[in-house]
């Protein structure tokens, strides 16, 4: 594991547990959701979401998070709702581990307008608490989705 | 598989082959490129990237192409190097499959500046062409890597 993502390690693994996302334009809603963090050697984590409802695969996305100097944390995802992430982000390690991204997003012409994406991912032992706000559709910065998953492996 | 995107499915599979690397600020490089097109019954493939050099892992990427409708094609791609990758793109099946993107890319804040990549896949039987050209680093758009692979799965 490269030095620069080794305060990540606590983030590694295939985490599943319980979503609830809402947001002022749709119906509320809950889900499965599983994240799957994995490193190659590289200054980088890279990233593997997907969601179920009612067992049918609903969302899925992916990127990486960067370490590209001590202290450092930014974020790039590719989100097949048509949209491109580029943020930067914070690491705290002093109560577990919290990382914090904040992201510009950029949308392909056919799809929903998303304008900002902030992230928080917690890792406490063996559970991940994951929050994402999003500022989409003319809304302004919003709690989307909350979720507690568990490490599954 | 999801009708919008039949028509790619020539694409899907592993691929892997060899590529030749340029650019005007580096040293040109010959690596192994593999390439994975999958789907999940939904309006998009995924793909990831993996090249090596020397039997050693250099870059990756991952990201999907969308068909929002027909004869329509987007990108999105997270690029662990600090690129964001999001465009348009076209596709011709009149003589096997070839599909073309072109897209503006954001970039974090420690990234090498990446303004425009312009991708070009080519189906022919059990042969994917795969170019990219690539605008950065104050260099207008030129070409940055051509690979030749087989279908390995």
């Amino acid at each position: 594991m490269h030095d620069a993502v080794a305060h990540l390690a606590p983030l590694l693994g295939t985490w599943r547990g319980e979503g609830h996302g809402t947001y002022p334009t749709i119906e509320s809603f809950d889900y499965v959701d599983e994240w799957e963090f994995s490193e190659n050697g590289k200054p980088f984590l890279r990233f593997v979401e997907r969601t179920w409802i009612g067992g049918e695969p609903r969302h899925t996305e992916v990127g990486y998070i960067r370490c590209p100097a001590p202290g450092v944390v930014e974020i790039v995802a590719a989100i097949p709702t048509g949209q491109a992430e580029c943020g930067t982000g914070s690491v705290d390690v002093s109560d577990g581990l919290v990382v914090a991204t904040d992201a510009t997003v950029g949308n392909t012409e056919s799809a929903k307008q998303v304008d900002r994406i902030v992230r928080r991912f917690e890792v406490d032992g063996d559970t991940l608490t994951y929050g994402m706000e999003m500022a989409a559709v003319g809304e302004p910065l919003t709690l989307h989705l909350k979720a507690t998953l568990q490490r599954v492996s």
